[in-house]
């Protein structure tokens, strides 16, 4: 069923939640970017079926956003690090860290700052110089892979976003 | 089996993720996103079955992130418009864009610019000025909200991320 969306809608968005979309699978990605390596090591800190963990792995392999290593120090051992393509999801999971900050009514666990300077993280999103922009201040235009359906979507966003006839 | 999770682990990721992690929720948050507000429209342009999509809208509802309003010109028709909470998923959406599009080996169907300018948005990550940061130009600190937990995983992640002793 997912597929048709992907097939029809030609969308990056559609396109990477396909890859990374899945429950399980984001926090899979953010307990690796969190130092996790070893399979019982997602186990338990994830408390995922160990059935379930295999298969998001597995997919996760499949997709080029992890990599299965031998593990440092054991040749028997097998470690899960990131690719480059896995570690490029970080401003994604920025992202949510940050709306969930925001919007969740709690106080924030954890606060990001550069390590080289100590300066906090600004939020996170689409931006032109300073400011990050909010929905309605972007447009949507076609880019080299739109096609007709495309063209549509953008035409019918920028009508409903910014509200142009 | 879920909630292990988010009780355990005081992270605003899990938290975001219980509210809009489900397969198809992003999703129909992008299609509000591109001014979907009908249910019919939801279903047919997601191909998704009614039942989900009447089960993924209630829960985003629910959650506060879409919230039901009577329809322009029809008081018999309801529409599903974004909330603020729902609106500030913008940069989610975005980073994933930006992931697919440099990273799933297609050319971009859609590109965005700055709709007072036509200035193309800039790459979508954790910033301190101009330069996006990586992963390991990161270094995660305790925030207000962080527990005897959250301050090992910071630990942990520093350790792992920054190569600390």
């Amino acid at each position: 069923m997912y597929r048709k969306t992907f097939d029809g809608m030609n969308c990056s968005i559609a396109r990477s939640l396909d890859q990374v979309g899945e429950w399980w699978s984001l926090l899979i990605v953010r307990e690796a970017m969190l130092g996790t390596t070893r399979f019982d090591d997602f186990q338990s800190r994830l408390g995922i079926a160990r059935n379930v963990l295999t298969s998001r792995l597995n997919s996760l392999i499949e997709n080029g956003v992890l990599e299965r290593v031998v593990a440092e120090g054991s040749e028997k051992r097998c470690a899960y690090v990131l690719t480059p393509k896995g570690k490029a999801l970080y401003p994604v999971l920025v992202a949510l860290m940050q709306w969930g900050d925001q919007w969740l009514g709690h106080e924030a666990p954890i606060k990001l700052v550069e390590h080289s300077t100590g300066l906090p993280i600004e939020p996170v999103g689409p931006r032109v110089g300073e400011r990050v922009l909010a929905l309605h201040e972007v447009r949507a235009v076609p880019g080299p892979g739109a096609t007709e359906k495309t063209l549509e979507s953008i035409e019918k966003r920028n009508r409903a976003i910014l509200g142009e006839g």
